[in-house]
Order: C-alpha cells, then structure tokens, then sequence
C-alpha cells in the first residue's frame, strides 16, 4: 500500500515532466502552426487535472517537491512522508527528461544547447530577467500555487474540482511566467531536464529548489493561519 | 473571523492583478511565441476560477468593487460590508502592480510608457476605440458578467460549478473586449497599474469605474427580477 | 414566470451573439496578438457555458432555434413553446449585432463590407468552400450539437455538467468550421449580423435556418431513438 | 439494447474522427487566423469530453481500439466485446474520414497529398521524426492515457469528472505528440484517413495499430496493479 503511493508519485510526476517539457522542446516553436507559450501552459497544467483525477485517492498527487513541503508546512501531510515523496518524484523526473531526449534527439536539428526546456535565470532567463526578478517570481507563483492548493482541497470547498483547480493554477502561472524563468514552481521537474543539458543549467538549479520550496512553505501556512482544516490531516486531492 | 474575508479578498485580488497585467506585460508579446490576447483572457478568468474555489467559502471571492456593488444590488450582499470589501480588494491591486513593477524591469527593454496594462480609451484604447464604445462596452460587459455570476450562484444552480462559470465569463469578456478598452470590468484592477503609469491613465482612470460599477448593478438588479432568489443573502460564491 | 423564460432566452441569445460575433469583429485579428480562430472558438463556446449555469433553471438555456425544434423533435420541449422561444431569440440577437454595430464602428476602419462576422457559403465563405460542402457542414454540425445536448442532458448523465459539455461542443463545432461557413449551427445568431450586412447576406441567409434546423432535428430524433429518455419532458439544460 | 452500444461507439468515434482530423485539415492553416496545433488540440479532446458526457451511460464512450482493449487488460471491460466494439469504431472513423473528404473537396486548393491527417513516421512524420521515436511516443502515450482512463473511472475517483480528465488528456497528448506522429494513440482515427490517402498512409499504418495497442494493455495492466478495482466489471465513463 505505501509502496503504491510512491509509485504513483513517480508516474505523475513523470507525465507531469514528460508533457510540460516535451510540449516545450517538441511542439512550442514547431514552423507555422507551433502551440507557443499557451500551449505549452496548458500541457503542464493538463497533466495536473489529468493526472489529480487519476491518482488524487492513491497519493495525493503533489507531483512537486515543493508542494509536498508546502502541505506539510499547511498541516495536511505527514512529515515523515517529505522525504520519500520527494525523491520519488526526482526520480519521475530524471526517467521523463530521459525518455523526451530519447525521443527528441530522433529528429534531424534537436540540440540540448537549445536548453531543453531547462530552468533559467539572468543570460539563461527567456527573457533575460536577472536574479532578483526570477527568485521573486518563484516565490510569489509557488506561494499562491499552494495557497489555490490548500484552499481547493479544504473541507469547506466543493467536492471533485480541487484537480480543476490546482491544475489551472498551473496553467495560468505558466502564462504569466515562462519568459522569466521558463517557469519551475517544481524543483523536480527542473532537476531533469537540467541533468542533461548539464553546465549552466546545474550552476543554476539552486534557484528551481530555494525558491519553490521557499514559496511552498509561505503559501502553506498562510492559508493555514487565513482558514485553519477542522477535520484533521488531508493529503492533497486524496482527501477529496 | 470578519477580518479574514478582508484578507481572503486582498490576496485574491492580488493574484487576479498580478496574473492578469503580469501576463499582458510579460508574456503577451514575446518574440515568437507570445501568447497573445487569448493567453491574456485565460490568466484573467483562471486567476477568478483558481481563487474562487481557494477563498470561495471565506469570503465568497469578489475580487472586485462592480462585483461587490453588483451583488449587494441584486440582494446577496450586506450593504455595510461594501466599504470594507473595496478598500481591500483595490490594496490587493495596488499590491500586484507593485510586485509587477519590480519583476518586469528586471529585464532590459521594461518601459511603463508601454501601458503597464492600464486601461484606457480614445488614444489610450489599444484599437483607438471612442469614448462612448469603451463605456457602452465596459457597462454591458459588467452587467453581464454580474447577470452570469447571480445566475451561477444562485439555489436552482447546480452546485460547484459556479468558480468555473464565473471565472469562464471573465475569459469570454476579454476575449471580446481587450482591443477596445484593454478590459477591464474591475475597478481596482484598473487602479493598480494606473498608479504606477500616472498621467493619462490616472485622468482616464474614473471612467474604469464608473462603467463597471453601473454595470454591475444593472446585471444585479435585472437577474434579481429575472429570478428572485428565495434562501435570503448569500455571498458570491461562498454560498455555493 | 413565462415571461422571465422568454426574456432569459432573450438574454442569453444577444450574450452569444455579441460574445461569439465581437469576438470576430473585434479581436480576431488585432495585429500581433489577435485572437484568432481559437479564440473566437472559446468566445462562442464560453458564452453557452456561462450562460446555461445561469440560466438554465429558468429556460433551459437553448439560445438557438435549432436547439428548441431538435430538443422539440427529441421529444424533450412542447411543442408550443417553439415559436415564442425562437422569437425571443431572434430578437436577443438582433440587438447584439445592433449593440455590436454601436461599438465596432467607434474605431477607425470599421467596414461592414468585412462580413460583420455574417455567414455565408461559396464566394462568402471564408474559404470560399462551395454550396454542398456548406450545407452539409451545418446540417452535420448542428446534428451533433443536438446529439451531445440530448446526451449531456439525459437523466443517465453525470448532474451539472451539461452546460460544460454543450459549450465545450459550440467550441469544438467552430474549431472546425469557421473556415466553411463561418459557423452558424444557429439561425438566430445567423440573423442579426445579416440584417445590418445586408445584401449577400440576407440572400444566403436561408441556409442558415433549413441546414441547422435540419440537423437540429436529426440530432434529437437519432439519440431519442439511440437511448429514450424515461423521466418525461426536461427542458434543456433545466432539468439538470 | 446490445445494439445501441455500437452504435453509440460507431457515431462517437465519427464526432472525433470527424472534427480532430476536420479542425487540421480545414482550420489548422487558415490564413493569418488559423488554429495551429492548439486549435486541432482541442478540437481532439473536447469531441471525448462532449461524446463521453452524451453516450457515456449507453458505451462507455471508448472511440476507440485502444481504448477498449486497454480497459479489458485492465479488467474493466469484458472481453467478448472487444470485436464488435472496435468493428463500430473503425466503421464510425471511415465515415467520418469519407464525410470530411466530400466536405473538404469543396474548396480550391484540396489536396489529400498533404497528408489529410494521416499518421506517419520518419519521412511522414510532420517533423520527420524517426521510426523509434515514433513508436515510442505512440506507446508512452496510449499508455499514459489509458492510465488516466483506467484512474479517473476508478471507484475512489470523484463521480462526473472522468469525461473531463480523459478528454483534457487527449489534449495535452496532442500538444505533445503532433509534431512526432502527426498523432494517432487511436488505431480507428488513424485508419479513416489512411484508406483515403493510400500508399505511404496504408504503409505505415501497422504502427498506428500495434504501438497504441501495446501502449493501451501496458497502461490498463500498469494501473490495475496500482489500484485494484475493487467494484468488479465497469465500462470506460459508463459507470461514472
């Protein structure tokens, strides 16, 4: 039964990074009729409304390092449980990053210096948005995230929607933030793609877990303090 | 208890602000693949859509001063309340444009003159659009978008749904509407960044709202009279 | 109480018209982030959606003549209903494309000459597809349309999600054939914008009632038959 | 009874056929207002959410092969009924393939040497991918969706959502997956265009059969493993 929910943690997480990602290096600037940055928001968001229905009663379906952090800060998770969590979504993301360079790299014209989707700030930002701006951006998206997050799943909320919800949270961050810092909010999914690309995109993958799980934290215990869960512990969709 | 829903209502006006400008500054018209004006209209109504079910049951997630008006126009609303619920949600703008400030010149090329999202009209409408088509357009989209949230909100409603209309008919609106006024339908989204760009959208600034608050008592009264609604005061989307 | 199911009608009927025709006007191709066909896909399809959580405990919310006769035909409607339905439509969108007008000629470079968002088949269709591929497209269309609203609303079907699946299908029908006819599946829609463009206009404009109302009614005959509903006459969407 | 099953399927399977392959054959590259890869995106998944909330109680709402053979490895779907379930949907996909031709053919400029949305690989595929990331993409995908089918129709998984969750699934499948495939994970919608184009289209068409099958078991079986059913037999959305 435990081991289940890790599985399940490591295969969202995996659709999660294989989808956004691979809407990004394979679909975003495709000659004419390229997806651009919506669609590339929406394919990260959709995996989360997708993938919440489908194992919101196994896991959860946090998906991201910083919203399990985020939930145990709010006081829905159990904090022996961070660190398994954790590292079974790393490990989805590292097998997503493989399988899309796989796949990518079958083309004629795919270079990793293209940044395959990597996470970056300053000359390595999309648009060339330095340090401040991009440490700020994470920690203000990852902090409302989770705020959306508590409040969906909250016992007062409409039962069924939270994966809605969350999952266009998601959405709407990407719009927002993708020139910035082509968006984390999710130190596991930057840490994929960066294990490949390698050099720049490791020198600055502090970023992608400092400020997400920094973010995390705040939006959990603000919303915790704003509208304190009656019932007890809930672990993120599961309980809805 | 009370001063919760202030706090529920400033930080949904925040993210309503800071997503919907951020995404027209930031991402609207990124080289290649910006996401355009569709891109915009689904931040806006996705930040109402994402904060409805988060803060729906606090402070039934107004996030605007015609939609505050407009409801207590048509009977959901405490009258006494209006003050206090407009004052927060125009700290919570001002708040978003500010943080939008700081990220946005973070990058070279960052100009206010470009508009910083302001709402405008004649020369200051995007599509050069006359006074009289930006009023009539801003009061009949307030009016219709109170007419859909009292309809979604109301008893005979099917329950949950009503985030997801609501926040729906924010994206349609600006689907239609940004070339004509940049849309705004929401007084303290348009105050926010009209602090910061001065001049021409602090003069222009009365009519973003007086538009949308006669707007949205006429969508309040007309549902109210279309479809009374039985089960005395609800709030927003709380009741729901 | 009849007469409030005659106005919503009316209401709703001008929401669409003047979302899904300004959409088309109005931001469709704004230079560089215009809306596009996607986004005057959503525009369409948003405002059922919007509008039947709204009002769809009032009148059902069909909004389209095609829609009452089929749902009629379906054996879901009364019969003497149709006709003061359809002229409650009607006149909903005839003051949408006259509001319409008021707004879209308040910019520089307004010509009606540019359709008005009309429909039209051969030399006035968008891609100038011919007769047959015209009339079979909105017969097929609104058929389908018919289906998915018989389906999404029969009393089997999962409770409060017809508005989103009946919308989501006015997308998805645009998403397809704008490029034939411009899409109308919807006679009342068709008319207002004809009666100001005149002309061509009003001379196509009969196929824009045979082949919707045809397709109207095969729809609703074809699913009555393919699964009988077995709780009495529902009407639209207010009986979910 | 039996019967209306198929039927069901045959006419679900033309809705999807007929508008995911219909928005890229006549939308995708209108000029200057066309969809592109989102639009077609869309117009796939949305025709499952419509059709599943329409036929979901009569079939199950599969439309297709892979589909249904993922959901009988998964124990969900009997295996007697896996012939005539996929008999329906190729039926339903020609005609929808033969109805877009007629339609199609209407306008100067058709060619069905563009491809008439065919699948292909290497020298076929949009972004002349090759055969191994082809397959792959095929499998990982089938594989994924039939997860989240297998998920969000589970008897833990909140009721009524499951339409949206495996429409929004095809989706984002397709904002991935186009550039690769042209996009198949559905042997019955590969099939109608292919016996239209011929040659190369009927070549290739063994992947677009054995990839998505293989991907459908592998997906069933994965999440049965996860999370067993423990409600015994139930069809796709039927039980929804």
């Amino acid at each position: 039964m435990n081991t289940n929910k890790y599985l399940a943690e490591m295969i969202g997480t995996f659709w999660l990074t294989f989808a956004g990602c691979g809407s990004a290096v394979i679909a975003a600037g495709f000659p004419q009729v390229g997806i651009g940055l919506v669609g590339v928001s929406l394919a990260f968001g959709l995996s989360v409304v997708t993938m919440a229905y489908a194992i919101g009663h196994i896991s959860g379906c946090h998906l991201n390092p910083a919203v399990t952090l985020g939930l145990a800060a709010g006081g829905r998770f159990p904090v022996k449980q961070i660190a398994p969590y954790i590292i079974a979504q790393v490990l989805g993301a590292i097998a997503a990053a493989a399988l899309l360079y796989l796949i990518a790299s079958g083309a004629a014209g795919f270079d990793l210096a293209k940044g395959f989707a990597s996470n970056g700030y300053g000359a390595h930002s999309p648009g060339q948005y330095n340090l401040v701006a991009c440490f700020v951006m994470e920690v203000v998206m990852t902090m409302m995230f989770l705020f959306v997050i508590m409040g969906s799943t909250h016992g007062k909320a409409p039962a069924g929607f939270a994966p809605l919800a969350i999952g266009l949270a998601l959405v709407m961050i990407h719009l927002v933030s993708i020139p910035v810092t082509n968006t984390s909010v999710n130190p596991a999914r930057s840490t994929g793609p960066a294990l490949f690309v390698g050099g720049w995109a490791i020198g600055q993958l502090w970023l992608f877990w400092v400020a997400p799980l920094l973010g995390g934290v705040l939006g959990g215990v603000i919303y915790r303090v704003l509208s304190p869960e009656p019932t007890g512990v809930v672990e993120g969709v599961k309980a809805r």
